[in-house]
């Protein structure tokens, strides 16, 4: 085993660049004054230079070749699979093209703060262009080397064994079923006293730092800061995240740390002796979403741990009307169409992903064009969530920083996460006959436990399919979040 | 200058790894959850390594004698001098002696911190004897490099220039004005109210950041934070100080930050097109703390600044009596001899230097034994101060952290960047006769401008003779400091 040992110590080295890029990424968002922004980006650049350099050494390919020939055991070898997936990602581009696309992202980054600000979608038209043209060339080239088409290259970066095949089937069952569960939300839903702020900032940080602990997240490995976009960053040894406070409520804040602890929470769970090797890490995106959202939807939405929570919020904040626990429970079932993704309720959302998938499908396959967006959109719109744009791009094609940023392919992971993380919790309220009862004493060693075993350990030792099937026993299937929001919403089993 | 501009380009590159460790190191102080320790030495580690590698590439020695025959500015010319030192420095000693070091330093910085609590000399004395025996190993060969002698080596180190035959003339005069001053002083002192607490952490941070402001630091390339031991740490362009707070009393905090300031204020003074080269470095830390004492002991303890100060700390925590200005100035005024030297007021604080620094020099000389250094350091200690440590090691020769981490050859910098700082401050005085005034309203723009000009636009191209004289006229005296004494403490011009 002598080349796969040497590769090992190349990756924990790797490991070890990552880890700096990671913190240091963590400090811009969060500690950096603003203007060492240019040192900053310089020391970032170099970092990555070092990176790429490292990973596509002379003798890789034929120290990957031999320890293929090695005897590995099944996680070695997945390992080496997946340095090999990556060495072929590092070389398969042209290093012209690979910096034609990052500058492309960052001027058009640039240009969509301000165009979005002043709703001018016809400036951000040839920069967003540009990006999805390079996008696509880079696609095309990766497209030969993994057999893949380019827009399911894009969707395998990100989540790796998504295409476009898998997602097909299960977007147009939720298409069939949602509308009219929306409507129905919509037309049964009780209102809501409303809590009455203000909430001071230090008392909703202690309180995310009290929930964050109840949830388990371990404070010797990882911390919370605030910065202007939520986000979970750091490694899997010094998880990092971060949200925002906003003295006129609290739940932005609160829920918001629910669903990032749900991301560090599979990063502390990782098998601790791969960490350093890619067969250690976060098994791609969807499944990261998977977890953030089994944590904030499945179980801190659920109807026992608000019942906790309404005990949490008046030992903060002191009490009124509001936390009352069945308002509470109202208040977190208040189904509402709008423009803005991020703003959705947990049925809307779909939507919204579904929506842009189209979109981003149907721009790769050639069949629309870029010019064409911003009336599709509001075609989709009303199609889905019976809304209009009304000509204000801002809050619709311009609403977020995916698609500026190069990140096509992102979007499906929201949804795909989505479903996951209801087939997953239907199999853990089958394991774990105390969990209701559990969440209500705000009691989450079990939950946690069970996901560790099902998911954290497997690092990416699975593939999506093979996480389900053990998990679950099942491929994934949109019928468990179909029927928790029939439960949720309509109390029908 | 095809070699020149290589090297520049090489020790860019060198920069961004340290603006890595830099922030790492920061973050690890400051920021880090426990134990993600191990993760973050392996990184630190990994990037110390790759920073030698890259600075000892095979081709380096002759790209640097390439260089030395172009044609060159004066600045690119002392840049290659410094880069040449750099790379000497790095290739001189073998591996292995190195690694030994780092393992030593590290096993006693350990071991200092049980010994010291339990006052157990003997248990960290084979440690010491190590770190010491190592230290003096490679000094012996770098002192055939450089053609020094192993003691003088590790002064230049720290900081470049200084020698023993600088500083023993200059401390041989202290150690004769200064007893008979700290005596007189201690004599005519007049007794002062303390300040009344507590004083809220909170209102310690405000009064910490305004004063931070006055002085001039410049908050969109740096910032203040609270860690254990107060430094100065990150890059020029992106500055980090640090402070620590005690709600008895405001002025460890308050002090320390003035001069965790003045180390700022050089680095973010710097010139800014050489950053990332040598010669535009801090010259070393003779000179950085010659700006923090600068900035802390001539400027912020002066009568002038502790009047406009009066007015802050009475803005901040309300008033009472010993917010009196009068009260404010006798209370630093105060000195008093004792055993720890991080508490000493400004005429006792030399001593402890003077002591440190010729068991140093006698250790090297091997005039003494390791083992002796109980019996010297008290013998010293009642020579000097009048004290004795009675067998209290840990208040005595096991006090610091500098041996124990090897920093053989740093304490001399604390004083005689102090007498630097009296000579600086002697020479801005006559160029700025409104000096007193400006402190009196807390204005630092024409100070902070002449220590620009005169100190920090040098970066590195100036060695400390060629710095001094041509900011007062001549090299370094102790007669400046001794009158400042004077001048301040009895009013003696």
């Amino acid at each position: 085993m002598k080349a796969y040992h040497e590769l090992e110590k190349r990756f924990q080295e790797l490991s070890c660049i990552e880890h700096a890029e990671k913190i240091l990424a963590w400090d811009e968002a969060v500690m950096m004054p603003g203007q060492s922004f240019p040192s900053r980006h310089q020391a970032l650049s170099y970092l990555s230079g070092h990176y790429h350099e490292r990973l596509t050494r002379s003798d890789m390919k034929g120290l990957l070749s031999a320890a293929e020939q090695e005897s590995l055991s099944d996680w070695q070898r997945t390992n080496v699979v997946l340095m090999d997936k990556q060495y072929r990602q590092a070389t398969c581009l042209p290093k012209e093209l690979v910096e034609a696309i990052s500058q492309s992202r960052s001027a058009c980054e640039n240009a969509w703060r301000q165009c979005r600000a002043k709703n001018d979608w016809q400036q951000l038209l040839p920069l967003l262009e540009k990006v999805f043209q390079l996008t696509r060339e880079s696609a095309t080239i990766q497209s030969q080397a993994f057999s893949l088409s380019p827009y399911d290259i894009l969707l395998d970066y990100h989540s790796p064994g998504l295409t476009q095949s898998v997602i097909d089937p299960l977007f147009d069952s939720l298409k069939q079923q949602l509308p009219s569960l929306i409507k129905k939300a919509v037309k049964q839903q009780q209102s809501a006293l409303p809590p009455e702020g203000p909430f001071p900032v230090d008392l909703q940080m202690q309180l995310c730092q009290q929930v964050m602990s109840v949830l388990g997240f371990d404070h010797q490995k990882g911390r919370l800061d605030t910065s202007h976009h939520p986000f979970c960053g750091g490694t899997a040894r010094d998880v990092r995240i971060t949200t925002r406070y906003d003295i006129k409520q609290f739940s932005s804040s609160l829920m918001g740390v629910c669903h990032e602890t749900g991301h560090a929470l599979y990063e502390q769970q990782l098998p601790e002796s791969w960490l350093s090797q890619p067969v250690g890490r976060a098994y791609g995106m969807a499944v990261h979403e998977s977890q953030s959202l089994f944590v904030e939807m499945q179980l801190c939405r659920s109807d026992a741990f608000l019942t906790f929570m309404a005990q949490q919020l008046r030992q903060t904040f002191g009490d009124q009307p509001a936390f009352d626990e069945a308002n509470l429970i109202r208040l977190y079932r208040q189904v509402q169409p709008g423009l803005i993704r991020v703003y959705a309720d947990e049925l809307t959302y779909p939507m919204h992903v579904i929506l842009r998938y189209e979109i981003e499908r149907d721009l790769f396959a050639g069949e629309i064009a870029m010019s064409d967006l911003p009336a599709v959109w509001d075609e989709k719109m009303k199609q889905y969530l019976q809304l209009s744009t009304d000509g204000n791009d801002s809050d619709g094609v311009m609403q977020d920083v995916h698609w500026p940023s190069g990140s096509w392919g992102y979007f499906p992971a929201y949804t795909i996460g989505r479903l996951i993380a209801s087939q997953l919790f239907e199999s853990a309220s089958h394991s774990l006959p105390s969990l209701d009862d559990d969440l209500g004493c705000g009691d989450f060693q079990s939950i946690r436990h069970w996901l560790k075993q099902h998911v954290h350990s497997k690092g990416s030792s699975l593939t999506l399919d093979q996480l389900l099937v053990s998990a679950t026993g099942s491929t994934l299937q949109p019928t468990y979040f179909i029927d928790h929001i029939k439960q949720r919403y309509f109390e029908l089993d």
